[in-house]
């Protein structure tokens, strides 16, 4: 009898698939795939499927309890996690694909620079077809980072900023455990302390019950007037409204969200029109890149294996912890 | 009697005004300040000085023929050299600074990611207040770079590039000499065999007969549909017409200028329009960056104690050639 797999994504390719039916091979299971507009089909299949590999928390819902692992190809588990329901079997394992680290830095890389160098105003200066090029600049190098989360994405920023000359780049988590390539790391209680000297803050945190609004009213309050702040993590992370009043008025020097909070933002929100506010459509950390795509694969089959040889799953999330 | 320094520069703090002096004592010199707004008073002092320290062709058109040491602080300096009739002194020498390299290589970094990550396209998605995400973007890892200029500026973009996992960096420069961190370096000649395996082009070359138009329409054609094209040394070195058609056609995939013919752009230049193009206005290298001025002051007073032990200079242009 075979052991069988069901794969519902958009982003493979034709090596994309060959890899996959490779190490299915190797593992004595039988893959089938399915594109995005073949949900049902997909839902069909995955009655008899011991593994799951998609993103999609309606398939997930109508697997049986027979569906052993869930190999999401995103990073950020958050609602699998927050509604334990979407599983019919509640000891099924859940990884998750950090295939985003390289394009995620590398937006990091982008907005930290267009902020230091004043983009939203030079912006406005070349709509309105103006000719101005005196506003003072700001540099990576010789320059202080504060990294709120210093998992996958935190290190490949890290790595970026101290190969473009960082002075300081310290880390804030949870556990506040020393990383490569950080000059320090601090427990995330120790938050209040550092704020009062960050120039640049990007926070890359997963969404869970501890992050929501971990930057709050109070906390925007105790960042400097010339800090910047960044955000690829989760749009709950941050008040929204209080940061929008501290961009407005001059408390803040800018940010650059790339999450928010509601995602898609509804036309009418205050956000879209916040001072020296960069904002991106949640686009730091999807499909679009190659590279992540071949990292996802790569992450799925090498967790195949090991499920095939019966080993612990190398992305295994704490399904109670969130990540 | 004193030899004396006029100094005519916008940007000096106090901590520069005292490395000068410093400098100018240990070389046997007095060194006289003056601010924008000080032209007259400048040029009047400028007649019994044997240095000048400034970037003002203006000024030193009233300079006297015993001057002998224009210290130009910025690093283009082909209005100097086009017309000879600046110097009184035909004698005189020219060095120009290149302390621009390490905020140019940042405007570099900045574009070339704006431009792989489609920032044009999603900037307009966010002024519509639209939610679209899927557009596929390129990255600077496992990307392969084209150099056109290997000087400073090529220096630093090339270390950042290569820091952020660039597959490979070429370079072209008139001798098409071997320079550190770059995988090959080819002599411009070579320009039309290159272009057409482009995949972004990085020009930074100085204001040289020889560099205008180099980037003409016939080479705009050799180019790949899928190249990006950024330019931070001199607006003349492309031909704007085929470009922007280019550009509007989609026949290039987009392009950075952060020069152009003639600066200031007037209101109603098509360039203001054309499709994918980020335009700046002459942002990247100027004096608004703290360590461009550090490093510029650097230069002026290393040189002056070069030039008070009657030493060559090290910074010196050859006036003939431009550069």
């Amino acid at each position: 009898m075979s052991r069988d797999i069901c794969i519902y994504q958009e982003f493979l390719t034709g090596v994309h698939r060959a890899k996959i039916e490779s190490a299915a091979a190797q593992a004595g299971f039988v893959p089938h795939f399915f594109a995005p507009d073949q949900f049902e089909e997909a839902r069909e299949c995955l009655q008899r499927c011991e593994v799951l590999y998609a993103h999609s928390p309606d398939l997930l819902r109508t697997a049986p309890a027979s569906l052993k692992w869930y190999c999401c190809s995103y990073a950020g588990v958050d609602p699998y996690c927050k509604d334990p329901s979407v599983f019919a079997n509640p000891d099924c394992m859940l990884t998750n694909s950090n295939s985003y680290g390289v394009t995620i830095a590398e937006h990091v890389v982008m907005v930290t620079l267009m902020l230091l160098r004043r983009m939203p105003e030079y912006g406005a200066i070349v709509r309105d077809r103006e000719w101005s090029n005196q506003l003072p600049i700001r540099s990576i190098r010789d320059n202080e980072f504060t990294l709120l989360g210093t998992g996958n994405i935190g290190i490949n920023v890290a790595e970026r900023l101290r190969g473009m000359g960082a002075a300081q780049i310290i880390g804030l988590s949870r556990s506040g455990r020393a990383v490569p390539g950080f000059d320090a790391v601090s427990p995330i209680s120790r938050l209040d302390e550092i704020l009062p000297s960050v120039k640049i803050l990007i926070m890359s945190l997963p969404g869970t019950p501890e992050t929501v609004h971990i930057l709050n009213r109070d906390r925007i309050a105790l960042l400097p007037r010339d800090a910047y702040v960044i955000n690829v993590g989760r749009g709950t992370a941050i008040e929204q409204k209080p940061l929008i009043e501290a961009l407005n008025s001059g408390r803040l020097a800018g940010a650059a969200l790339d999450v928010m909070d509601p995602e898609p933002l509804p036309p009418d929100h205050p956000l879209w029109e916040a001072k020296n506010l960069i904002l991106t459509p949640h686009v730091s950390g999807n499909m679009t890149l190659g590279y992540t795509c071949d990292v996802n694969v790569e992450m799925f089959c090498t967790d195949l294996l090991r499920y095939g040889r019966g080993e612990p799953l190398k992305n295994l999330v704490d399904r109670t912890r969130g990540y």
